[in-house]
């Protein structure tokens, strides 16, 4: 039998709130077994590339990650969250390791191609170095990702958190009873996204249908899921999604998608 | 007999110039067998909290780490210098991996106690989690630490450089031939301070005691030189002290010490 491994990615709004951010790393650190926690950096990149004077570069509504936004990003994501994030571990009796997708060659990607817009310096993952990944779980380490993977190139790339939180649950399947965790502010997939209690509990290939069809999965939820599903066809056991008490074993109501 | 372990520390004035850099990453990338460097920011940080209106703050010449210049720090030398690094370090085919003292709790330290002055957030080591860095260097990842420890209590500390890498390379000496690299601007020690090709090519503890007694030795190389000794008492078994061609195993010009 495969042993568990549950991925965890982090919001923003969880990262950017003190309070939010301990009592979530709380409960990681009480997750049994192995685990991987992926995190974005919200909007403190935002605000300190305000500060710097860096505006955010935006094409027809999508965010362009230029030389100096991807320097900001890099600093935010892979220095301050990552490394306060891990240290708070550490104090949690977690053994917490921080990595970017550079460290170990540990997630791989190309420069998006050019199209009707270029995104600037954002990845594309190609690899997850499973093996290399493996060697740090078998060490008792527990990966803290942030988000920016390389092309091996020498270049960094900011890269989508809920994309490497997926990608890491997919190469991570052949060895390891996966589950990927969406953590975030709602409790899960509403029903009526002004009732936080309405929460759709089971989620699978044929009910995802008729919620289609209700379009009452719509604007950022319907990415959110198709990558869930994406990851539930290869392989991936499960994908839970749900606040912070999703973590808690006791707590029940989040939203479960299976295949 | 020991596996050879060379531990490399780069000074600021390498980071901050991007070809220097370039110059010193191809030939620790060309060390042959484990190596492990270790990187301060330079004036990076200095420069980032200018842009963000945080002024460095001196008692009696000495600079002050305050929690938000232990931000800037974090920022710069835990994300944007470090990752960095890495990322070039593997288009070089160096299998790099970016560290914290944080990360598998590598490095424990206790905030400097408050005498006449205290100085903030910074870290005299306690410990040098040996066991976990053996593990790291057995799968042939390369460490690249930035100058950041923790306390295990949820505490960043900004922390010497230096002393990271002779701590590193005492703590790393039982099961390795450790040879600890101080990498700066000059060919080594001079016995002419404006004559870079005056270089002491060898001392020992008897002819420290006369560079000492002719006042060669003082200012900034004193407590450099007292820190290799203490090295070389606690079984490092070599200190060199010159500037990036040191690396190269052809070159010669450079300052080697020995007990």
């Amino acid at each position: 039998m495969k042993q568990k491994l549950s991925i965890i990615k982090i919001g923003g709004n969880v990262i950017e709130n003190k309070k939010d951010l301990t009592k979530f790393l709380q409960a990681f650190s009480k997750i049994e077994g192995l685990k991987i926690l992926v995190h974005g950096g919200g909007k403190l990149a935002t605000k300190l590339g305000e500060k710097l004077g860096i505006a955010s570069k935006l094409v027809n509504g999508r965010r362009i990650t230029d030389a100096q936004s991807l320097e900001v990003i890099t600093m935010v994501y892979g220095g301050l969250a990552n490394k306060n994030i891990v240290a708070e571990l550490q104090s949690l009796e977690c053994n917490a390791i921080g990595l970017s997708g550079a460290d170990a060659n540990l997630i791989q990607a190309n420069k998006r191609p050019v199209a009707e817009v270029d995104f600037g310096f954002v990845g594309d993952i190609t690899t997850v170095n499973s093996d290399a990944l493996h060697k740090i779980l078998e060490n008792q380490w527990m990966p803290v990702f942030c988000a920016i993977s390389h092309n091996k190139k020498g270049q960094l790339l900011n890269t989508n958190a809920d994309t490497i939180a997926s990608e890491i649950a997919i190469g991570m399947s052949d060895m390891y009873e996966t589950t990927l965790y969406y953590c975030f502010e709602k409790k899960g997939v509403l029903l009526d996204v002004s009732d936080n209690n309405s929460v759709v509990t089971h989620i699978n290939t044929s009910s995802y249908q008729e919620l289609l069809a209700k379009k009452i999965i719509a604007d950022g939820m319907l990415p959110k899921l198709e990558n869930c599903f994406n990851a539930l066809h290869k392989k991936v056991a499960k994908v839970c999604i749900g606040d912070i008490s999703m973590l808690d074993q006791k707590s029940t109501l989040h939203t479960t998608i299976t295949l």
